[in-house]
């Protein structure tokens, strides 16, 4: 079991003996006493729900000092040794004695977790209070700081109380929870936006749902903002009813030097703002059951307000949903805005009385994964004031790449036939409220059309309408710093979103972080191996309080979790780094040759066309698609081409976007390429998803929420395949984005195409492998057409990059 | 979308009226106010989340009353329709006017869904009150009545914080949720028992873990308690690493007329209790994180407090595991007695102040699944006073019916190697505590090693051992009302458990009652198509409040889910009814005839053995075991015998224990028996597990805790079979459970081998078949034996109870 820690804050004696006075722990004079009772002080504070003194030295009888003496019998000798010290410092963390570590040799255990260095012997009492103060901070078993774990069990029960502790408290650079989740305030605005998305003539209101600490009343707060579409609800059926049909034909188009024609988009007249009747001190509305990230509930304890909006079109809220465009991303900083103390909110949806978020800091962050996370990016490339950071997980950072690529229409993994049009009714939640959908159910079908014939699945084309819904064309306006989290297994939310913006930030006069996960598309703020909310503990506890607590320089710039061993997670410098040196492969027969082939090699070719019914069934089982695809032999053998190199002799680290140069050739005046990287190897991988250790085990707070904890683990089973990454393009795309190009039956063109951002550890005994092939089954559109393709082996290569 | 309610309470008009104004829903002038402004009114109310009237009216206004005509405008006509109510009726339960029924024809989607019938086509002002009751008690699309759906939106918060509220506040015979989540007291207390199983001169203290109202602390409530000996962690590497070989071979036993002496239980000499040195006016010890069964949950907020108690032999408490015996259930009885003021329990582990439950009713009631639902039965089978009811599910009623059958060792599914040694050690969380654990670790593997003993691995014969532990021999102790529910796909704890209690329990002069679901080993607290939670909260209402509220006669004496379409339960008065006939299947070469086969038709025979590579990959791939075993044509032809009835021609319904009357040899001095029956047939099944409709949609009160709101629903893809049944035997074991005979070699034998009960409806088109064969690969010891089988068909028959 590896506990890694990134958000530990290097601390001196002076700062441990201060911080540890600060949250009650020991008092001013505790140097004074002898080690033995300063040790039976420090362990009868571990045990926050026992308030008698004799139940806490019982408690001391069932930890272990030694293989032969229990604590408390221990503690009667006078001295303290380090063995002694480190056997309980393992116990109250949750190691067993025994199975987990020997009471003779508890170091051995050392490696994997995070815990004080002592060159002596025997403690000390300032030894002592240095350990302690190091056992607070360190990760137990279920996945929290010691600290954290007491504060779960009553420890800060009596600070929460009482009016002059310190708020926040911090303790190692962290906000600790000494706000009372059993009195959180629960309460609803509505934001008055700068928009009529809807056309009815009145600025669009935004309901908005607040979850703050009643502490907030007398000290302003923070507040952690998550802009979430779905929260809501969404319209399933009707989502489905408009999903797309991908089984169409692909067809040649209209040769354009550029798609983007760049007319400037029509500002719509803005109503004036409703005229405010009166303030109100208090929101009239509160609410039940509603969405909840438990990152976010986490900090509710720790001082900080929670604030959910889900934005235009939305149940309880006017206009519509826009899926991406300026006027979605004004939708959400609005909120910001009222936040800060610079918009309009009314107590209610009619009144007109305005409230203000007297009990806000104005210092808020964006959390939130996929479309939330995106909301997050839309908001930051605003420079909104009042928007200190966001952490933005496995978001899109131009819509184009998550609906398409290269000029085609590629489709989120698990979504074929989803688009642009597919989302925007699925998350327009107005619909659910009948009376409210009468009104404007004509208003909202025209516009739902329009988005579907601008978005132009006829095409693929990257036009004006993905032009306008690329976050990325506004990075210089960035003021907030920027916090990623992206899975290298996310095929739903590609990580090209996260690879180009955090690219393009390192340019920026703002911090950013970044950490790579091998999930698909998931939260990772409950596994056991990461401490990822103290992580951003941390970094809130600067972006927002001000707290010099040396976040940007203490978090790594980028840690990544490593693919080939479970519970490891490294950190380098940069992704992707322009250094790295790539190795070269060349093509040969169904190989990757370090070195050219001979150039009289003959082209090799492939059929996209398949037999109806294994067209029919592949495309009802996917999974078998995928497994089949990679097979050598397969029905789809004759649909692709397959390379492999030599099995790897040294660990090969992947870092960056692979690159494959291919002179190849249609039988048809249009084609499409897809590119699949491998590792091929009969070996134990991680699981697909992370296995939950204990259910309900993750504390938000004292008897408040709770999740469970997770891990990935090495999967019982082997498996012979991995996808490393992958890349799609349309023959006509082949010279650039932007421009549509003829293609001539039989003629060869050299293409280049870019794959997915990776990074990954190849171990000894594997091979790459690379496929090319056509239509994509997962992704693409699906025609089944006759076409047949020639690869020029002897003029194509592919560039894998290499960490330098 | 079925939403099927048991728990409803048939109403007058009177009760209706009365029971409004006592949730102060409505005044006791309502009747004086005309039909539109009365609906007004009603439908304002059920805003709760609102607190201006103006914000009520515009959430009217996004109310349909009519397909022109939102409730807002429609109230100021004055007349109220029915087909008006009933559309507003369900898009208040979340139906979605369009989608899930029309606004110009309402009832179309009312079979469905409980609603008031009206045969007026005008409403007045008696039929709205009649209507409004009725929708407060249905339940919404959200898997909870729309009063709950109020009340997490905040109705009752006003009434929580009223001293003058009536408590428990009972609507529709149900407790409601007028009790304050957001002050509950935590506390632990050590209840001393009457045992002392670790022999340490000491009497075994129990630490239990006490979750309660605040209220309670004025008015005594009633205790659901619940005896999980997991709570207090479990240790799974010991678990495993004494988890017994099954690869081992069969072999015969030593003949015996009686396998059970019955030797008198020597009475351990048990110390005195310690002195009381005082008493304690209140828990001293809290606790952080707990064990929590969600229905628990859902009821502190109804005025009943949840006690946890993990028993003898776990962290913090004293004593030794013994898995099942008496010495166990006394640990779990003495909570009872505790809670019921007969039994003394201290402030702390040491200072031996004594506490009362002075908060408690002394109506107690027992909740929990599993080895949690079994510790129920036990203590049901010692009559307890206190003790008025149990709700125990998936429980085991006799551990010989756990870990063995008719003479042979069978596992759990899921758990080969599993025995009561290593459940005792797998629970055995003293050892958690390295200082505990050190003062008893030998005299605890003595413990251990007389269980691995006694319990009789070698033979699987029912020994005395086993006798102490089936709690069916108590039976006539029984006071306390009981709750069952069981899983028909529970191949862990098997059917025969509940159905054999069950049995036993018609013959009692108390209450009982069942519901089996289509589920293997879960919980079913949360499912959208049955009101569960409210069922349990109408008879505990009933059973320890005294509430005279007619559960034993409303709640249907069996709920059967069936297995054939989705989201249905039908009721009956029995289980397996004696009157039920049976119909004769007659063996036939791979057939099962409605006629026997000629009488000289020759035996069939089938071997155990599989080469050595089949055995071991099947070990490791039970699924492709199971998988394999049902198909004509695999690698385990050769042993097993495969009869198939001809297909179902109408839909036939099996109720009760199919029973096997087999003509059979072996080859060897002995032999083993196992049988499967099947329901062959590519159709859409239900799924094996229900899925998650909701992440945290099932609130368990206002702001408190959340459950996933799940379902079965039908697999998109079809099977070719499901498992319905199956039995094991060891031939020594035919002439009786008790008794032990000599097997001759060659020599055939009648044996007659009764099934797991079942309730299953085999669909027109399907087939039904029978499986013969020896070593089960998921249950038995595997001793991949060469051994030859020989059956007789002609004089072999199978015996199918249908529904009377």
């Amino acid at each position: 079991m590896k506990l890694n820690q990134f958000a530990i804050q290097p601390t001196s004696f002076q700062q441990e003996f201060t911080e540890l006075q600060r949250i009650n722990f020991i008092q001013a004079d505790f140097l004074n006493q002898k080690p033995a009772p300063a040790l039976q002080w420090l362990l009868q504070k571990s045990f926050p729900e026992l308030t008698t003194s004799q139940d806490q030295l019982h408690q001391l009888s069932t930890l272990m000092a030694t293989s032969k003496q229990n604590a408390l019998g221990y503690l009667q000798q006078g001295q303290v040794t380090a063995t002694a010290f480190y056997n309980i410092f393992w116990q109250l963390l949750g190691f067993e004695a025994g199975q987990d570590f020997s009471l003779d040799d508890p170091l051995a255990l050392g490696s994997q977790v995070h815990y004080p260095i002592f060159s002596q012997s025997n403690l000390d009492t300032k030894d002592l209070i240095h350990g302690w103060y190091q056992l607070l901070i360190t990760h137990t078993v279920h996945g929290q700081t010691f600290l954290d774990e007491l504060a779960n069990r009553g420890y800060f029960q009596k600070m929460i109380q009482d009016p002059h502790t310190p708020r926040p408290l911090i303790f190692n650079g962290k906000a600790q929870p000494v706000y009372d989740t059993s009195k959180l305030i629960h309460e609803v605005v509505y934001v008055e936006s700068s928009l009529d998305s809807d056309h009815d003539g009145q600025r669009d209101l935004l309901k908005t749902e607040i979850i703050r600490p009643q502490e907030s009343n007398q000290q302003p707060v923070p507040a952690l903002y998550t802009a979430s579409p779905y929260n809501q609800g969404t319209n399933d059926k009707d989502g489905e009813a408009l999903t797309h049909n991908v089984n169409v034909l692909l067809q040649a188009k209209s040769p354009s030097p550029n798609t983007v024609h760049s007319a400037p988009v029509k500002e719509a007249q803005i109503p004036q703002p409703r005229s405010i009747k009166g303030n109100s001190p208090k929101a009239s509305a509160s609410m039940g059951n509603y969405f909840s990230y438990s990152l976010n509930d986490y900090f509710l304890a720790r001082g900080f307000a929670v604030v959910y909006a889900a934005g235009i079109g939305t149940k309880d809220s006017q206009g519509f949903r826009t899926c991406g465009d300026n006027q979605e991303t004004a939708s959400t900083t609005a909120i910001i805005e009222w936040l800060a103390g610079q918009r309009t909110a009314f107590s209610d949806q009619t009144q007109q009385l305005s409230i203000t978020a007297s009990w806000c800091n104005h210092q808020i962050a964006m959390t939130g994964r996929s479309y939330l996370g995106t909301l997050a990016i839309a908001a930051a490339t605003t420079g909104v004031a009042g928007l200190k950071t966001i952490i933005a997980e496995a978001a899109i950072s131009s819509w184009y790449d998550y609906y398409r690529e290269n000029g085609l229409v590629v489709a989120p993994q698990g979504f074929p036939g989803e688009d642009a049009d597919v989302l925007a009714m699925e998350t327009f939640s107005r619909k659910k409220q009948a009376g409210d959908y009468h009104k404007i159910a004509s208003t909202w079908q025209q516009h739902l059309q329009k988005i579907a014939q601008d978005q132009d699945r006829s095409t693929g084309n990257y036009n004006d309408f993905w032009e306008q819904r690329n976050y990325r064309h506004h990075l210089q306006k960035i003021k907030a710093d920027i916090f990623l989290v992206h899975g290298l297994n996310d095929w739903n939310v590609k990580p090209k979103n996260a690879y180009k913006f955090w690219q393009a930030l390192q340019k920026l006069p703002v911090i950013s972080k970044l950490i790579l996960h091998q999930g698909p598309h998931i939260y990772i703020n409950n596994f056991r191996s990461l401490d990822f909310t103290d992580i951003i503990n941390l970094w809130l506890t600067h972006e927002l309080y001000d707290i010099d607590n040396q976040a940007q320089k203490i978090l790594p710039k980028v840690i990544i979790q490593d693919n080939a061993t479970a519970e490891t997670w490294k950190t380098q410098n940069t992704w992707g780094d322009a250094h790295n040196q790539s190795q070269v492969f060349y093509f040969n027969e169904n190989s990757l040759q370090k070195k050219p082939a001979p150039q009289d090699l003959a082209p090799q070719s492939y059929c996209d066309y398949l037999p109806a019914d294994k067209f029919n069934y592949y495309t009802k089982n996917l999974n078998q698609w995928q497994q089949d695809l990679t097979q050598s032999n397969s029905d789809l053998a004759t649909t692709r081409l397959l390379f492999k190199a030599a099995p790897q002799q040294k660990p090969l680290i992947i870092d960056g976007r692979p690159k494959v140069k291919l002179r190849i050739a249609s039988d048809h005046p249009y084609g499409l390429l897809s590119c699949r990287l491998i590792d091929y190897g009969f070996f134990r991988r991680l699981e697909k998803l992370p296995q939950v250790l204990e259910n309900q085990a993750f504390d938000l707070s004292w008897h408040y929420q709770k999740e469970n904890l997770r891990e990935y683990q090495l999967a019982t089973d082997p498996t012979s395949f991995q996808l490393i990454s992958l890349a799609h393009l349309n023959f006509q795309n082949r010279t650039g984005l932007t421009q549509v190009t003829t293609v001539v039956p039989g003629k060869f063109y050299d293409l280049t195409l870019l794959l997915q951002p990776t990074h990954y550890q190849l171990l000894p005994g594997h091979q790459l492998g690379l496929i090319i092939y056509a239509t994509d089954m997962e992704m693409t559109i699906r025609g089944n057409q006759n076409i047949s393709y020639q690869l020029d082996c002897a003029h194509s290569k592919f560039l894998v990059p290499l960490m330098s």
